[in-house]
């Protein structure tokens, strides 16, 4: 009996362990973001820890009562996917188009290799994510459209000029960010005004 | 009067923004540490995401119970220290004599560029991690000795060829792990036996 009990232990911890080596490839999964000293690309890990910490440091400004151990959560697995899926640059129209169904693919593999409880539980977290529905994933949504702005407008504008990003498109990508903030919103659309000003954002 | 309050929120956002702005460095510190597939060294900031996400799924195996909330901000701060500070390798004995000394400048720079009660809040996170003497900190720092081990393993323990690590070093290093999880330190051990029986670490 005991042994038993040992063995699944066992199974339980290489489910686990196994996920954790597995998921070591997000820090390959390059985006169209640079780092604010402009000397490269960032990854889809790095995005994930800095968006982790602006949770941190910015949970006050959520237009509502933001569950902060939640949002830390949502954040840490919501690029997950991209392991399989790749980053979909937010201004590509074709790569969005099949986004979501390579996604979904990519979730029923990756979050299936963690214990059934926890694949459960990390689904549904990136389910609400995706969804955009509950306080907290708005509020996480809102944080993951600032950080590459931030990013973006520190690092003078590189990534818009390079692929010639259009005010319209960076107020459709951006401006549901109001809904997870108004207080952050308002600094963005400063930003997004101060670049279309220095001709980094076309008109 | 709310012109002032007005002033005194955008001082305030304007401190925090400029701290996430500056822990973007964090992501060009680079680790004596492989990522699993040996393509590169990992950098402090994936290296902290990683181990958030090692919290969120091994938590379970904590031998006191963890707050799981409290080791995710734990982690995800514990090493924006070596932005001004560097990664002071584990077995770098000469890095480590005054590393203590040089974090604290660095803890003392970085934290107060928040507004006054966040930099408390972090700095107070920071030395808790550092002093390893709640649950929540003991925890933390097997996890911070476990992944490093993990990678180095399943990239062929490269790192410790290339420094020629002995088992002593290895062992006084990561031994620590048992009292933040027995099940852990069962698990590395293996991993450190097999890596002996290897090669990979010297007797």
């Amino acid at each position: 009996m005991q042994r038993d009990s040992f063995s699944m232990d066992l199974e339980r911890l290489s489910q686990q362990i196994e996920f954790l080596v597995e998921i070591d490839r997000l820090k390959g999964i390059v985006r169209q973001n640079l780092l604010v000293d402009g000397s490269r690309q960032e990854n889809s890990a790095e995005h994930s820890w800095h968006l982790a910490v602006l949770a941190m440091v910015l949970a006050e400004h959520s237009r509502a009562q933001a569950d902060l151990p939640r949002v830390l959560k949502m954040i840490l697995i919501h690029d997950l996917v991209e392991i399989d899926a790749g980053d979909t640059y937010c201004y590509d129209e074709k790569g969005n188009r099949d986004k979501s169904a390579r996604e979904k693919r990519a979730a029923d593999r990756i979050f299936n290799l963690l214990p059934r409880d926890q694949a459960a539980q990390f689904r549904s977290l990136w389910e609400e994510f995706e969804a955009r529905q509950t306080p907290d994933a708005i509020f996480a949504a809102a944080l993951d459209r600032l950080q590459p702005l931030l990013n973006n407008f520190r690092a003078g504008g590189v990534m818009w000029r390079k692929h010639g990003i259009k005010k319209e498109q960076v107020y459709l990508r951006n401006s549901p960010m109001e809904e997870g903030s108004a207080v952050l919103w308002d600094y963005a659309e400063q930003m997004i005004k101060d670049a279309i000003s220095k001709g980094w954002i076309g008109e």
